[in-house]
């Protein structure tokens, strides 16, 4: 299996042969990719492609364009969210300026179609529709996320239709597009789509809870940011859907107080929850999605020792306390 | 030869087929494709295809998708150029807000490409190289245009490379890629591509010639509007390139002078350009441009006649008023 710093390696590799000048157009593309990110959707393009087959050379253009296409959005998404750090460093419209990260954005993503060129034919006419569903879908998300801040109320169907486009798509479509590009029949490239779909939703919904309910020493930050900010999450939507009377009263009067103690704020609310035990509902609700995801793998037509390392990729998302 | 509202026709078209939900993201593609412009890009790709076959169906997608990139230029440009109107209309930015541009942009560009999937494997493969790499050329000259206006100066040749990218590689893409859609030889392609970049050089200059020169009855608006804003034309960077003593000193001053008079700026501006020959000096390099695209087409392995459409055009271009 390949490992994080090969990954790495190849997409910096890349990047570099594609930038040219003005540096003001290239430098946040490199300073983008240098600050790191956890590389999920390359390496799930790999893993995919492992239960095939085990020549990478058609998969190392695809892993690469996926983690450019994930660096567009997050220049985007940063500008569009108004968000000043990013990894702990400054997000490229503050380390520059707003038009060079739309520039710089709108040349990451070119970028990443220019990896798919690598491909060979009929490849490349396999995956491209598929990258460009998806990419057309997170976009959707993201608008969606931004119209729900100016809702008053978001429906749970609603929300988990947001996050799948959002986050779910694009880790669904690593899997499907490695598959791919291993050679894997149609059905189980959907399946594996199927399995990244509901593994996704999973996972934006252990990031819901453990804001609320993660352990800080693990969690590694402060946890109730959601909260405070009044991110109409999984646990709020929920609850605002369950709180009656004297609960309903207090959670809105909370969201709405201009002037309350962030620490005051975040115990009200945590209280409401487990009252309302939307601690337990959001556990059955991930658990519920991983179940379906799970069982999406099983239909995979591959022996089950190489579903292996997939399970236990899931299994860990799932457990994961940060 | 097909005409502009079977073009328009298709696009539409297959915008509707691309287009889903949410309206905020979606409806701003369709308000930007709706609002006209000249389609002089698809225009050119079926124009290349003619004189090499006449199936279009591989032609209407590359026709779509240049057309949709340029679109996608243009609601990102006026983001970051801060244009209150396009074709007399609000630009996206103005009439949602910029978040919304900036998203509805991205989903534009996908588009684009979404437009390629209906290629054949081995000419998808052929056009994506050639599309990538005009994109990002795109990006480039937008960022030097950018940076251009906080150049105390700049030089011709580096002017030149500039308008080439942010204008003319696009143009020299649309025949390159209607000609490879069509079967051409990959000399022929090429010669296509000098014709076009070479005459989208000349398109720029004139544009920059008509600003001041243009005939406001022909031109059918206000000409002078460069000159006000100090513009880095070719007209500007030439005349401080040749003025001395007291021309240079007027030049600076009506550059410099915060307050001053519209009218009376453009009317000195353009004295000092008539009395230093920048007239005559702008026509001899549109010419040199004309003349380098025009040897280029002459080279193309088609019978004579056949050129007739692009010689005229090329015409037309040259000899425009407006």
């Amino acid at each position: 299996m390949i490992d994080n710093e090969k990954i790495n390696e190849y997409i910096s590799k890349f990047l570099e042969e594609s930038a040219g000048k003005p540096s003001e157009l290239y430098d946040p593309l490199k300073y983008t990719i240098d600050s790191g990110g956890k590389k999920i959707r390359p390496m799930l393009a790999y893993m995919a492609a492992d239960l095939f087959g085990s020549d990478l050379q058609h998969i190392h253009p695809i892993a690469a364009s996926l983690e450019l296409f994930h660096n567009f959005t997050l220049i985007h998404d940063d500008i569009m969210d108004k968000s000043p750090l990013r990894r702990n460093k400054p997000t490229v419209h503050i380390k520059w300026n707003e038009n060079i990260a739309i520039l710089s954005g709108d040349a990451m993503m070119i970028i990443a179609y220019k990896a798919l060129e690598k491909l060979p034919p009929h490849i490349l006419a396999q995956v491209l529709p598929v990258f460009n569903q998806t990419a057309l879908e997170v976009c959707e998300g993201q608008q969606y996320d931004m119209n729900f801040e100016n809702l008053p109320s978001v429906s749970i169907p609603e929300y988990i239709h947001m996050i799948k486009l959002k986050t779910s798509v694009l880790i669904a479509a690593c899997l499907k597009m490695g598959a791919i590009a291993a050679g894997a029949s149609q059905s189980d490239a959907d399946n594996l789509y199927e399995f990244g779909v509901n593994l996704g939703i999973a996972f934006q919904l252990r990031d819901d809870y453990l804001d609320a309910f993660g352990d800080e020493k693990v969690f590694g930050k402060k946890t109730g940011n959601d909260i405070v900010t009044n991110k109409k999450t999984y646990l709020l939507i929920k609850a605002l859907e369950l709180a009656k009377d004297h609960d309903a009263n207090e959670l809105h009067s909370c969201l709405n107080k201009q002037t309350i103690n962030a620490e005051v704020k975040i115990e009200t609310v945590k209280s409401i929850f487990k009252k309302l035990n939307i601690d337990v509902l959001t556990e059955n609700e991930i658990d519920k999605y991983y179940n379906i995801s799970t069982e999406a793998i099983q239909k995979l037509n591959v022996p089950t020792e190489k579903l292996l390392p997939l399970r236990k990729l899931a299994e860990d998302l799932m457990n994961r306390k940060s």
